[in-house]
């Protein structure tokens, strides 16, 4: 098989036709899949079953506090430790919420605009503008938070090392740039690991705005599915070698860990910080589910268990990326009409497909019966300036349907390549 | 015994002897009692014991939605529809959260201050002022939602009937009022019940400004601990019928009817605001604990075994209730020193002392080892002009702690009493 781009003409009306067909047996299945978000499946979710089972109110004052009761707005103390070890930081610059690490996100970009984080010289509402780095392909929900606020966005390309540095240190420049956004391991959706030197340059930042925030979303800090647990750099540490202490905050959850929407989530902060955020907390929050911090507690124990139990859904989780990978290797990859990136850990494939076709494959796969991650949803405004990228959750699906959903997608990347290729010999020959 | 103004001064020289010589001997007993918060006692928290040995895992789908992945931001479907018939409104009006009521008010205005209400001209971050009306006294931690968005709090009389109406509807013709807390059902902390006319006369404000709204919160909307369950008005209904219907927002949670920081929250408004807040909350969480939701369901079942529920966490306080009652008038009513009122439900009573005396009482029974409500914690700023209300909360210590804690506080009651008699009459010879 060669490449798509040396078809000629007829070769490449021939490929029309034989795909077409594809996709249209395909479409004929009535498939009725899901793949657009990064949703643990069935398998992944027993693993927690026991943890709804455990003995927690003759526990429930095991954890540090009592656990039934109002009060203790930090966090039961033991499950600010178990969150401590997690992270490679201290006990004290852990505070231990709720269950969404996206609401802590959401709550804290919130609070700078109503009450303004430690250095700001005025609550964000008050300024004329606020801009936002978002490292791109990035997370959907990151960008919703800043659109929610009305944020200006400013995409910044991703490299195989993490955010391309040289631009965010030169945008940090501008005063009115507040923060930035990163996924420093296993990256939604490239599922890269920030290089060292990334993350120094990270916590070296020297930004002109006092309060500028790096919103370190540690989504997939044990999300390894293949090889072992990579050890990561503390960024609290680093930035306070840096003198740049209280510049980040840190974010994590159990979401995949137990179960998402039903998990412990946590950030962590310098101590001016922490000190700044528990007072305004204070009045949002008397305290957040303490039973389920302890549930947790009892049920993961501490970061050697917690690994032990990554490695349950790793073993989980590799086939199915082991299945995208291979198809798309096998039926993509010698066309040269897409690039992916092989993750070992994390939720996502991200899949460049040939440069505008990723709203048409969308539109194809929907047609067909498989939602995938809207195209564009992974850039600032749902825009992807090359309409290139896809993101290929394959978590949440039986092998077997991703088998089926994969075969679809790989028609349709092949759809898409074609059509766009015959259109600019459309273009070549009027 | 006679009233103690109609001591003379020798006989308040006495009085204040005796009662001296009593303080003393109340403080030589160490005591460490708080009676600070409406927390639950013990043998409260134990009514939920089963809710926890629940098996939410074999049950997970049968809210109506799987609980145990993302999704389903508005709450699992049987669960607001629990919340509704508890509120006496439709399903479709309530959207179920997290661990705490106090979250979702406090949300909901810091989405009016960044984002704006449904009928918002803009977001109140851009205003020059807000004002919000605070009838006092008051729960505290309402006035440090105001305090910490920076709004000018107006203080509102209380009447036996509810807040005082014709302040109200005075207040509200100023555009700058941007709306109005209240507790209808054993208010916090005077444990009184709005009247009907109250009620209607609330749902028919005509505010000035059009994004006016009335924060509902019903925390002990099933809260008797003395006689039957009290039927309560549909204030969404009542607003409805008066051309209010997006004027209300009304705020619930089983953190006193399970357990406290580890319940579900709710509220409840119109299909309007319903829209529009969902909307502003997509950007904040990708749903609230469904598992938790789901183990209130399978325990608390429906409103009438809630009622249930509630007669035996009434049984546990009503012998509370009567010994804080029995002490104050065996002790303070024949002095004619205090006023307090006599609540059939919620979690205080509001007790005013001899005006100019709350603060110096708290500090006593401080001194004394036994932690009140901070004197003034029920008025907007922490400043009771009258220096006068002092709330008691007597659900969380043992029935021999509070008989011991009674008589201290009567016992600092009298001493503050006679040390301002005899101040004046300091005065009065000078």
């Amino acid at each position: 098989m060669s490449q798509l781009k040396d078809y000629n003409y007829d070769e490449l009306v021939r490929f029309h036709e034989e795909v077409t067909a594809d996709y249209k047996n395909a479409c004929s299945k009535g498939l009725k899949l899901d793949m657009s978000r990064g949703k643990p499946g069935e398998e992944q979710l027993a693993l927690s079953k026991d943890m709804l089972l455990l003995p927690v109110w003759d526990e429930a004052c095991t954890g540090g506090g009592d656990a039934r009761n109002y009060g203790i707005l930090s966090g039961l103390p033991k499950c600010r430790e178990f969150f401590a070890e997690l992270l490679g930081v201290e006990a004290g610059q852990v505070f231990v919420g709720g269950n969404a690490s996206l609401s802590l996100m959401y709550d804290l970009i919130a609070k700078a605009y109503t009450n303004g984080l430690l250095h700001s010289e005025k609550p964000w509402a008050r300024l004329e503008r606020v801009k936002f780095l978002c490292p791109a392909p990035g997370y959907d929900r990151h960008f919703t938070i800043c659109e929610s606020f009305g944020m200006e966005m400013i995409t910044v390309a991703m490299t195989d090392q993490g955010p391309d540095m040289d631009q965010v240190e030169e945008l940090v420049k501008d005063p009115e740039v507040k923060g930035m956004w990163c996924v420093p391991k296993y990256s939604n959706p490239d599922g890269i690991i920030y290089s060292d030197e990334v993350i120094d340059r990270i916590a070296q930042l020297k930004p002109a705005a006092p309060d500028f925030v790096v919103m370190w979303d540690n989504a997939y800090i044990v999300h390894e599915f293949e090889g072992d647990y990579v050890e990561f750099p503390d960024i609290l540490k680093l930035c306070k070698a840096a003198g740049n202490e209280d510049m980040v905050v840190e974010f994590a959850s159990t979401s995949k860990i137990t179960l998402p929407g039903a998990g412990v989530s946590c950030f962590a902060c310098s101590e001016a910080n922490m000190k700044h955020l528990t007072k305004l907390i204070t009045a949002q929050a008397i305290s957040y589910d303490k039973m389920n911090q302890l549930r947790h507690l009892l049920f993961l124990k501490d970061k050697e268990n917690v690994i032990a139990l990554m490695k349950k859904h790793g073993a989980i989780l590799k086939p199915r990326f082991d299945m995208v990978i291979s198809k798309l290797d096998k039926e993509v990859e010698p066309l040269g009409i897409a690039k992916y990136i092989r993750p070992k850990g994390g939720y996502f494939v991200s899949v460049y497909a040939k440069p505008g076709t990723a709203k048409r494959i969308y539109s194809l796969m929907e047609e067909a019966g498989v939602v995938m991650t809207k195209a564009g949803a992974t850039y600032p405004y749902g825009i992807d300036p090359d309409d290139s990228n896809l993101r290929v959750a394959p978590s949440f699906v039986s092998l077997d349907e991703l088998s089926q959903a994969m075969d679809v997608f790989c028609t349709c990347i092949k759809l898409a390549a074609v059509e766009k290729e015959l259109e600019s010999y459309g273009e070549k020959r009027s």
